[in-house]
């Protein structure tokens, strides 16, 4: 079984309803809409919501209108992160602000989240179920823009605990693929069991996707991951690598790095540095192997669907979330 | 009968509400998320929701959480609005993003948005209606977006006729005061016929109440209206007053009036000039007029009411939409 067929039909279905939701004509905002949504994309959130459903005994295409919705709101928190960020790529291409001027990227994340609802409103299943989609939806967007204020907030921090950076990516970034695992579940007809396992499922897949993220902003190949090298040191983020290496480093180091971190227009030397100390402390692959570990567990969850093609794909996500290059 | 009265009772239980919504701890986005809508305002749309629910026949409490949502979003699209205008004034305060910078205000807005369907799924109405209600809902925040992206892009145009002017209100302003009467007699169980009229009733006192913010913002007292004089004419926005003029003034005024509008730093001295040129045009009064036909004709739609205190109300509160001096 090969996971880039087996993403890329459910990916394929999910482009060309991306296209069709997106269709309009008349007005500049809709282009900003566009650029980033339809200009690429792993569709891993969409199609993981696609994968539970099916795991669970649904119909192939019954969770499409949610799964679409996710890929929404995802697009809709990059456009506004990467203003935040104050990023110029995304997917090795110009992030929408910088194409489209900063306001007009603000009203269009905004209406990509908007038309997530239109989406899911689109659904076949019982008015009970689709309140409780709904009221899990919107309590996810919120949660996602407090992860990103946690964010934000720890930039300026000299010590933030693993616990904390657990908290903040809990919300930021796993709380989505959580609710797109538990949303397909629950689309699917899912027993409660399997739900909140496919849900636990899907938060351990997003820690451990986020941490390998933290892995990849710090060593990938800015070929492969369309960032430039130590993105997150020059805007001072606090990953899990940098957290673990603060609390590691000796004294001297740790003056270093913390002066390095956040300081604006660093050098790339000093960004070499930064990666040397982080190295010295075990940091990368402390972070490799709590992702790897988190993987595990997250796999565990799967035990409680029958066996399945559904079922050894979304095991393999998993997998990929943690050994993926880009 | 005093609409101040009238309002105020509504207006105060909004208020609790909002606050009882928003009493989130422990994060700044918080902070960001109450600083405007708890610092003030006078809960025109959710008072006009709530009314339009009375008016109908509904009970007086049930369309409190809809009320709350339309509040909700009209603050965030007000939080986004200020960033991308860079206006630092508002209700007399310093705007959100002054106070704690743009990228908290970002999110602070999208999970005011966010709020603002948890609020909408307490409502205890039938499944079918509130699928009717969150999908008008979904697409009158997109229309909003497109709204505000016409006005951004008429801003750089120098030939924006009163047709489109209407159009742009229409989704920016108007859009949300619709759905807010609309809304309230859905759930207020309104027959066909008064849902439709009400939504009537709310487009075109939304676009009265533009047209008259229009007027405010180029004649008003600043500090009445808590925002600076001449605000829209630094701003080069198109508003209906410099569309009249600009297709009604002289070539000399018509040059002058273009190289004032949209300029970087004018001088108040410019400002001045405008205003001149927009007086001799007549537009100020060509726009008071437009709006306050634009009411007369919102008031009709109220005749499909039977006679209550609650068909009064929403009378005057449309002529205050086009009567206030802030």
């Amino acid at each position: 079984m090969d996971l880039k067929d087996e993403i890329g039909e459910k990916a394929t279905v999910i482009n060309e309803e991306l296209k069709k939701s997106l269709a309009f004509k008349g007005l500049k905002i809709y282009d900003a809409m566009r650029h980033l949504i339809l200009g690429g994309g792993k569709r891993l959130r969409p199609v993981i919501a696609m994968l539970s459903c099916e795991a669970v005994g649904g119909k192939n295409n019954d969770s499409i209108p949610f799964a679409v919705a996710v890929e929404l709101v995802h697009n809709f928190t990059l456009l506004h992160d990467d203003i935040m960020d104050k990023d110029e790529l995304r997917r090795g291409m110009k992030t929408t602000h910088v194409v489209f001027g900063e306001p007009r990227t603000i009203i269009a994340g905004d209406a990509l989240f908007a038309l997530a609802y239109e989406e899911i409103l689109k659904l076949k299943i019982k008015p009970e179920k689709l309140k409780i989609l709904l009221k899990d939806f919107s309590v996810m967007v919120r949660e996602i823009a407090e992860g990103q204020d946690m964010d934000i907030d720890f930039e300026k921090r000299k010590d933030v605990s693993e616990k904390e950076y657990l908290e903040m990516v809990g919300r930021k970034t796993a709380r989505i693929i959580k609710t797109a695992a538990m949303g397909g579940a629950m689309i699917g007809n899912g027993t409660a069991k399997q739900i909140e396992k496919l849900a636990e499922y899907g938060r351990l897949v997003g820690v451990g996707f986020q941490i390998w993220d933290d892995v990849l902003g710090l060593v990938g190949d800015p070929k492969r991951t369309g960032k430039p090298v130590g993105n997150d040191i020059r805007r001072g983020k606090k990953t899990l690598i940098v957290v673990h290496g603060l609390s590691h480093a000796n004294e001297e180091d740790r003056k270093t790095l913390l002066n390095i971190i956040g300081k604006k227009g660093i050098s790339d030397e000093e960004v070499k540095n930064a990666v040397e100390i982080l190295r010295k402390t075990n940091s990368v692959d402390y972070a490799k192997n709590m992702a790897l570990n988190l993987v595990e567990k997250a796999k565990e969850n799967l035990n409680v669907l029958p066996d399945s093609d559904s079922k050894q794909v979304l095991s393999m996500v998993a997998e990929y979330c943690v050994g993926r290059d880009k």
